[in-house]
């Protein structure tokens, strides 16, 4: 975990401000879990394989009792959430009496996974999330890749790659193929890692998992085309799948290239997996030309809600995560610096000057809309405002004796 | 722990935003430490009762052995922070090198203590600090008053009252008196209950406690004129005390008595202790007319901070902490509404309506500033538009087959 210096706490709030004005302008509304949550929730099995990073927190109350009977879990009935998707659903399920619906939550907190220790991965980490519960159709899967894409503009990221696919689409590929209905989990791991073995290696992968070879065959054939793959030809090469499955991703595949606009791309990616188990429909993803991992993804979730709710009723709902620590350190590195909308003033005083009148002084200035930073005037001053200035202090003033100070470049 | 709403969140962005303004205007910039810190760090005695409250995190690594021999820390090296004073000592001496001087931080964040549950109190709770590290004399102290007044009066706060003491003055009272000195901080104890006893319990627990009734006597006496004792009055009283402890209350009530400028009041107040062993010279709180307990606390801190560094020296250090949640709740109480900057409209469509048209229409209505929230007309449109105005959608448009929608008043 890590300390936070005043000009990277300043770039995220920046980055947190734009995108929260954002999300807003689409109606999002933004809401807060706790970040501990029971520990029954955090090991439920949603969580995948964020559960097994899992800090756990010790029970507070009655003193404890160890001893060689003692299991981990008697220590411990609660934990740091590891994302803010199993929370959601669990606050839906809690509060949804009291929420608006359709209920479009925005959520920006920490996480925390024990990870291995490694450059650009920290065990405390902000995630930035959109989520739509409950509203009906692929209206929500193009709003939430509009305001995301939106966001990212804001930011002046171009040239990005919005990637989209459908789990439903991918289980068909995989009946039409031949594959065992038990093993499909299995053939998904392994095309999951394409983006970092490559295509050719899936293969071999799955004949490796005990795949029949003729199943590979026309498995592969599909996903080797993934790339140049358009709904339309799809149907072509999938006479069978369901029409309605192509029709949503035609839908918001158009819709979102219409608001693009050229600037960004938009496409079909039948290679595109995602990790989680929850995903129902259509899945999405964001890449950044030359940066492997993408820099967002989220997709639609139908039946976690249910079951949270003990229903057995599916629940529309659909999110959308936005890589808020990667897009923070590709700007650190290009040393983005947002625009600063103020005056920051140094003021000087002679450490004799009454406290009073030179409090007033500065407070005149900070009235004017200035940031004022007072202090005591040192021998050398050149180098005092040189310091300032690499801060962003672009003015400085001097205590006066009458009364009204003048604001001066600080060059 | 709770969960938060909407307009809950709403409501404490506004905060956050306001108060962080006030303190950006006074050259104060935002740092972050970790949520959670090594159990060494928050074991070490500077967070007094505070350390009692503390959730430890379960290691994490090797698998835990748990046998009868198992103590509560072999099971535990880090826990969640329970103040942020503590945390910033600890990220000053490892940050220092990288951080201007004099180091004027601002925290907002979350901290955790095991309370009791009772009503209004949180097992996890914000907390909103302002430190200054490193500057001379008692511009420090008027700065952090200024500001936080300054930020309870942009939030509507009126009528409350700066209330300040100095532990050196404590201690030159109790000296005075003839309290034994090692007895000294359980005098403080007792008088730190004044607010919730009353003046006169504090006298009879004194005795209860085996204080001589003469020094209870010549204590009691300056203690009971503490309302209306001045700089002036005090030497008076007690003349053999520093002549620069009296000089630095009288310049910094004077300085912000001259901010205040008959907004809010400011004034010595002797009985004032502060419950943290931590302070050496000047303790401050804010009162509001109605409420028992303050509304912002803080003081100087010179030893923490060289203790930290493992430094015989004092480095200047001084705090002031605005009681986030306590200011949250007196705000929803008066159903405080903060200003809406953006209009908020709700954009129908027919559930035929084509996504692409309908997206690009919302989205034009949102370049123009505005907030548009999308969703399917329903059969009653008057009832489903009324929901929308109790969330602040005072305008409604419709999707318009001619691509260019209009804005009506939504009444």
């Amino acid at each position: 975990m890590r300390d936070l210096l005043p000009e990277e706490v300043a770039l995220r709030q920046y980055l947190t401000e734009t995108i929260l004005g954002v999300y807003q302008s689409y109606g999002f509304t933004q809401i807060e879990t706790p970040c501990l949550e029971h520990i029954s929730l955090l090991t439920g099995g949603e969580g995948g394989e964020n559960e097994k990073m899992l800090f756990k927190v010790l029970k507070r109350g009655e003193k404890l009792i160890i001893n060689e009977n003692t299991l981990e879990k008697d220590l411990s009935d609660s934990g740091l959430r590891f994302d803010l998707t199993v929370p959601l659903s669990r606050y839906y399920a809690t509060n949804r009496e009291k929420l608006p619906k359709p209920f479009k939550a925005i959520q920006i907190g920490n996480v925390w996974r024990a990870e291995r220790p490694q450059k650009g991965r920290f065990r405390q980490f902000v995630q930035c999330d959109i989520d739509i519960i409950g509203m009906k159709g692929v209206a929500m899967e193009t709003e939430l890749i509009m305001a995301t894409s939106e966001a990212l503009l804001q930011l002046s990221f171009q040239d990005f790659e919005v990637k989209i696919n459908d789990r439903r689409l991918l289980e068909a590929i995989a009946a039409y193929s031949g594959f065992p209905s038990e093993e499909v989990g299995k053939a998904f791991i392994i095309l999951d890692k394409a983006d970092k073995i490559g295509i050719h290696k899936v293969r071999e992968e799955l004949a490796a998992s005990g795949f029949e070879a003729t199943a590979i065959q026309r498995f592969m054939e599909i996903i080797e085309k993934g790339g140049i793959l358009t709904p339309d030809t799809l149907t072509e090469v999938l006479p069978e799948i369901q029409p309605e499955i192509i029709n949503d991703l035609k839908e918001v595949i158009q819709a979102v290239t219409h608001f693009a606009q050229g600037r960004f791309a938009v496409r079909l990616d039948v290679t595109l997996v995602r990790g989680m188990g929850y995903y129902t429909g259509q899945i999405f993803e964001i890449g950044l030309e030359g940066f492997q991992s993408s820099i967002a993804g989220g997709g639609r979730y139908d039946k976690m809600i249910g079951k949270m709710l003990g229903s057995k009723e599916d629940v529309p709902a659909c999110g959308f995560s936005i890589g808020f620590e990667r897009i923070f350190m590709i700007l650190i590195e290009k040393k983005y610096l947002p625009a600063i909308s103020k005056d920051k003033i140094v003021f000087l005083y002679p450490e004799t000057a009454n406290l009073t009148s030179l409090m007033q002084q500065a407070n005149m200035l900070r009235t004017r809309g200035k940031i004022v930073l007072t202090e005591p005037q040192k021998k050398n001053m050149r180098k005092q405002l040189d310091e300032r200035k690499n801060q962003g202090y672009l003015f400085f003033s001097l205590y006066s004796e009458s009364g009204t100070p003048e604001i001066r470049a600080n060059q």
